[in-house]
């Protein structure tokens, strides 16, 4: 079976290195350059999208910020899945909003501001502290503001009206009610074209920055995850999904509101190449080639930490054992997710102590959130 | 880190999917075809070895039979691991048998044979029944012959007689004992250049016609693993072995008498790939670039099941939690070796259970030794 992937970032070679034993070949379409290339050794095919789309099976996805005319294009061919809708979705924050709405779902409050006018009235509706965010490329933090005290109210406008100005004419911003969580978790699930779903366990992240830093893959706890799982399974069968699916949520108490989705295999799911039997990225492969879902239960309690903007770290990690490096093969940028360690452990007790052995090797100014995951445990 | 692998079969591929996390990159160079090829998309570099040589840091094998001159220009570039020697033991097994009694670890009685003389002499010397193996390309059963009655003594050397006549020079027959074994176990483990070494629990073997079928990781059993380790770092030092190293054991009683050697990781390592947190492969990538050894340690009792001949099964094995599938992607042909089956369970009880459904789905005429492994269990 032949899948073609838009985006050949981290996520497309991960998936790659997930499909081979499955004897499914994969290429990456290079959204940017316009290139057909091989996940994994990013060797060029000497052919377009169009030839690409021709001989794939099927066509999915490794991240939401696709041009929407080359969706399109990949949805008229019948092979891509999930759908464009439910791409789309993940890109839109408006459109994410509502379909959160029709899914019975819960989530902040919102409002969406594209002038003044819609601003000062989504400060009188939902009142402050308020979070705006890009309806567009709302990506790990970028595009968004805050507005804490009404004395900012004018500071804030003229950094909002000043990105709109700078930004697509579909761009917005959907304001919403702070939410003053306790903890951001994530679910990852996969669904088959049956409506077959196997969800993870829910994961607890800490960013920093409003980046990923670690997850903590724990157990199932038993509430949360239920809710997290019923609230997965409204979302994933009213966008009809095909293949892995990421929910991010707000928990403050024993309540979930959701964050944001992601339709794709997600950095807060890395855990599960080492903490499950079957990892994301394999069961994303299995939905969309209408393969059985694998085996998503905790095998291990297992963190993952992300390795941003360095391309080494101590090689005396590798001696402890249950630790796992994957790194993506990326040139250096400051910010850059460039790989990420999973350490596994029997128990929590036992993570702990492998966490606090890492964080002895570990340079803290690289890795901030590693002691308030070890104090998670 | 970049590294050539000598053979650009299933283990090349397996070992740069265990690479790429470690941002090392593979090539692969076909002895076959003599040209350097990507071992995992199989894209071929325009590049001759000479070349391929001298860009890499490091040198490795995924098989032992391999031309010497290709052995000794690898040697002379310094980067070959494990050594020239190490791997030329492996394919000859005139100089295993030698090896093994410099290293005084026990393996059957033997006897070279290039002449009717030296097989008669054998007879007298070591007695019926007698197995009598080809020294160059022992691989897989290839080149085997046994005399088991006085009555056949003529007709056995017409056949070996005529096995000589059509090989190259270099070729003998190793004459040995038969060993009435009661199992034949392996143990698969890594050794750095430091001298540290990591083995995998030992691993029960079934072979039908002299071709592995089946492999279960069940546990430490304390007496014959102790006993195996110890044979395994005798061995390893005795090469000053860089790599995974696999030894074949024919069992009887609590006694383990080797039976062979093979320089690279092993198909009855396979199964580390889901039973432990570091594969085989990893830890063999690891060994040769100086990076840690990693955690060998059995996660869970683990079957591995050869796939030999066929390139489809029943889709629905994929729905039995803790099975992996793991395809070579190459063309069929009877008897050839096209993939392999993975299943763990969390105890030897489950395993057995899940064996049973995997028993359900796969054809026994395919899968021969299917319920002698659940015997085992």
């Amino acid at each position: 079976m032949k899948v073609l992937i838009l985006g050949s970032g981290q996520l497309a070679q991960m998936m790659a290195l997930a499909s081979v034993p499955l004897n499914i070949s994969l290429k990456a379409y290079d959204v940017g350059s316009n290139e057909i290339v091989h996940p994994i050794s990013k060797a060029k095919f000497n052919q377009d999208l169009d030839s690409a789309i021709a001989e794939s099976d099927v066509i999915t996805a490794e991240f939401e910020h696709i041009p929407h005319p080359i969706l399109d294009k990949c949805e008229a061919s019948g092979k891509l899945k999930p759908s464009a809708q439910a791409i789309k979705i993940g890109g839109d924050r408006r459109l994410e909003k509502s379909m959160l709405e029709s899914a019975n779902v819960k989530s902040a409050d919102y409002q969406i501001v594209v002038s003044k006018d819609d601003y000062l009235a989504a400060i009188e509706k939902l009142g402050l502290p308020l979070v705006l965010k890009s309806a567009l490329s709302g990506y790990d933090g970028k595009g968004q503001f805050r507005l804490k005290k009404d004395l900012d109210t004018e500071t804030v406008w003229g950094q909002i009206a000043n990105f709109l100005a700078t930004s697509s004419e579909r761009q917005a911003i959907v304001a919403e009610q702070f939410i003053p969580f306790d903890s951001e978790v994530s679910m990852v699930g996969a669904r088959d074209a049956q409506g077959n779903i196997n969800v993870y366990p829910i994961t607890e992240n800490i960013h920093v920055d409003g980046v990923l830093s670690v997850s903590l893959a724990l157990s199932q706890r038993s509430a949360e995850h239920k809710q997290a799982q019923s609230m997965f399974e409204a979302i994933a069968h009213q966008l009809n999904y095909v293949g892995v699916l990421a929910i991010e949520f707000f928990q403050k108490g024993n309540e979930l509101l959701v964050n944001e989705i992601a339709p794709r295999v997600h950095n807060s799911g890395h855990w599960s190449q080492q903490g499950a039997h079957c990892s994301q990225f394999e069961n994303h492969i299995r939905a969309v080639c209408d393969l059985p879902l694998g085996d998503t239960a905790l095998q291990k309690p297992t963190c993952m930490i992300n390795i941003l903007g360095i391309d080494k770290v101590d090689e005396r990690l590798l001696e402890i054992p249950g630790l796992s490096m994957h790194w993506y093969g990326k040139s250096k940028r400051p910010g850059r997710k460039m790989g990420h360690i999973n350490i596994s452990g029997q128990n929590t007790e036992q993570l702990k102590e492998k966490l606090r052995d890492v964080t002895v090797l570990l340079d803290a100014k690289d890795f901030p959130a590693l002691e308030n995951a070890i104090a998670l445990l």
